[in-house]
């Protein structure tokens, strides 16, 4: 595997740095788009890695599996009933959908649907930051896990659109708690900074039947594990979800901090990480590197 | 196995009828809800069957995997300028979709998609219809497989919205035969007449890397199987692909004569029918089904 | 003219109530629908008035006008980088359309653009709701005109949706103040109290070429005047201004309130009222009684 | 008047041939831009004009007034069940628009509505274009009005856009004929050349309470041309009407080849022409003309 994970690396290498770092807030905009690492955790225990898999970065959506399986955990098939489980289609017509559904967004990986997951969590914890962030330094191992406090601040500052959706939402009825404590929270989960390591470590409960083997937990139920596994093959990817079934399949989960993770049920959960984004926000060499492993090892699951 | 496929039927049974026999045209509205089989094909040839899984109906969208085989036999990753891989959200922005995005449906199983794939047929073939039925035959190994002409010249009789698109499609340059012509092609494809037995075998290729066993072929590559399969998985099943990878976990594709296919990848080919369809147009106790073997068998891909 | 004022009056009186008080806040919901005025005041000074002209109701959207002539005064022809002046279509697709348009609203009248004239007069006036009360005070000579306090804070608690418009606004730059605080100013604006007779004199500056004879100002200019008129004809009515310029053919402007206004150019202005509302939320009896003014005098502008 | 007019000409000469000749059709390409004309036709009969006045041209969308006149004479208020009478909102959403109102076009001069109307023609003409050539023929005193038929053709093969909405509105059963016999009559009507001598004197009716004092006929009451009128000016002018009633406060209608008619009511109709068109398809110089007709003689309706 460490051979293989070498090849892969060599291959894509090249096409580091390709693309655009997301430059929407300063924060994030000045990460050194050069950086490139992987992680693969086996379910047995085995960790292999290459690059800059040990550097930590802003995880952003990737947070959004983590609040997922929190509110899963806690509400179970109940919380269907506020957050859709279906591909969402286009970006530019996200308010508009949010209108024709009656303010029920199509599924907990868009911005609308992990705000409304925010807003189960408000409920349920006094402080949802700490309890998420607490939630995933178990799974990893790692309890030195930060939020950077700098990136939430500056994502709450440009949260024009986010506020709308949500308010959007609880013109809806579909919104518990106050608009600005739940973004609060929304962002600063994004704003977690994990590393390739952390994050193949902390995904394996979903490679593994919902059991992590570090901290030693059954997290969710088999089944759940696998209808989570489902929601990211359908729509874990921003609006490159099909090409991504197509191309690599895998389910997999982005973020725009360049980090992309993967499940390979029963065997392997996988992160890659560089910077530089491809036009629909996924990390170019990330994409590129899951789609060569696909090719060397055959592990589509399709 | 054949003793799993008792428990299932017995099961579903009760839901059988529950529903709406689609009704859009007369030829299709007077089928008997109260039919359902399955079949279920192994990569070894063993066939396992149930109920009504001999009698024939209306293969309606399922036909669109067979005309998208034909094209990628022919076209290879060509095809995909036309056509593109991802989900498409909402039904009701059919039209505006392709107005976005310049004439380039969505994916090959919604409509638009399927009629551009159609297009792309009758560009090849001197009898687009012909060549596939034939093609179907063979997969199948059933060289009697009709074409209802009732059901298709009533579908082209009712042909105002298809039009419409492949109207919409050709003002954006992406068209390349007479509308009319391709639309008589692709409403004969849909009313082919196939049973659980024919359809199970016939998709056996899908789960068994893209070689036919019965007619003895290598259909497509295998990673052109592996990438049917996941847009079957992100797009197989209208409005309902995401609930369906939720529930079940497996690429399927469904039709309104009340069929879906069902793949287990390097196992099993599987098809269930009843002609009752839910809100979105799939089979209900189809769907029942297939979630109880999810259940009883654990088939999830994820 | 008074004894034309009575046929209006009688023919129209069967309808009154038929239709649907505004119930979206409890405040607007518990009016007496059975009430029904008139009031026409000409440029000449004379007054004409029957029924409940002289019983004060919540103006409503009727104060996008004066909101507007306040910007007007100040901006001047600057105002319409920020606003546009097209009618605006579909409601369902009000979010859409200001994504569409990089968060320009259609025109002054459609809530986005109405809480952008709000923002404008926020980074003009310390205190924009009393300096519009003030303006409009002085437009009508009645110095009681007073704001609903109860109606303006269940508006702001019912604020959703019209927060969701401006935080779109503001995600596109099109917004200079706080959220909260131009709502607030907004919803105490929709909450001022006037009787048909009151705002008949208010707006006969519109029908007097700029000028209030009341106060002895000239408002705006002549051309000003007449552009209000031309976007309170294109845009005034909800989703009904083309029936309303096909059946009245007068420049007009309602309110959920159950007010309308409307201008006969260089002639007369005129209130009706009555609280009852059709579907698209414009009084129906207001509606026909200005149908049956048009009958009898042929008043229509085109 | 001739004076002003002169004035006016000179005024506006600067400015034409800015823009762009529509060239979506060769023969509507090659027309040379720096023609420039106006007719000025009085309720009296007095002819006023100036420049290339007397020149035929394409009359394009202008046809449907004439269209929906016909449609008025013989279906009255009954047409109103097919088509809406609101301004339409954005292009963009022309399609999504039409779904979403059930196949009902929201007026009659956007071009899903003009096609609706000429449907309405369609059923009741045995040659509905050589009827309503005849009927122009007559309201402007000019026997020898032809059709291009090379524009007419040429738009017919471009047609496919305007095929897929005729199609929609068949799928709801808002269309009673063949969907290519309806725009051969439809192109064959946009494809008429008049003057805009021609133009002002057809169009009389529209100023003179439905009267044509040429044919010496009443073409429709009263009533119905001031609806004609009200159509005019809250949906004639694509999507620049509600500028053009703010800028100009007259009633128009444009066409692609550069004409605009427009109507004083009670005293003048006008045509302009120049076939520059600005970026919403209006002759930029026949707007600067109509604007500058505003400013100096006080036209506005409003």
């Amino acid at each position: 595997m460490q051979t293989l994970l070498r090849t892969i690396y060599d291959d894509v290498k090249p096409l580091v740095g390709q693309g655009k770092v997301a430059d929407y807030i300063p924060a994030l905009a000045s990460v050194n788009p050069h950086q490139f690492g992987i992680a693969i955790y086996s379910n047995q225990g085995e960790l292999f890695q290459i690059g800059d898999a040990d550097v930590p970065f802003s995880i952003q959506s990737i947070s959004k599996v983590f609040s997922l399986t929190l509110a899963i955990k806690h509400y179970g098939a109940d919380m269907w009933q506020r957050v859709g489980r279906e591909p969402s289609g286009l970006p530019f017509n996200s308010l508009v959908q949010l209108e024709y559904e009656n303010g029920i967004p199509r599924n907990p990986f868009i911005n609308a649907g992990a705000i409304v997951v925010s807003d189960m969590n408000q409920s349920r914890f006094a402080s949802p930051h700490y309890a998420m962030r607490e939630f995933v330094r178990r799974l990893s191992g790692n309890p030195d896990l930060k939020t950077d406090q700098v990136v939430a601040d500056s994502e709450y500052e440009f949260r024009h659109r986010n506020a709308a959706m949500a308010y959007l939402m609880q013109s809806y009825g579909n919104f518990e708690n106050s608009v600005e404590e739940v973004l609060k929270s929304y962002f600063s989960n994004c704003a977690l900074r994990m590393s390739c390591v952390d994050l193949a470590k902390a995904f394996n409960f979903l490679a593994n039947k919902g059991y992590c083997s570090i901290s030693k937990e059954q997290v969710i139920s088999e089944q759940e594990a696998r209808q989570v596994n489902a929601l990211m093959a359908t729509s874990g990817m921003y609006d490159e979800a099909g090409s991504f079934a197509f191309q690599v399949g895998l389910p997999g989960k982005s973020g725009v901090g360049g980090g992309i993770v993967a499940i390979v049920p029963n065997r392997f959960s996988i992160c890659v990480w560089s910077p530089a984004l491809n036009k629909v926000g996924n990390s170019s060499a990330g994409v590129a590197a899951l789609e060569s492993m696909t090719k060397h090892i055959g592990w589509s699951v399709y």
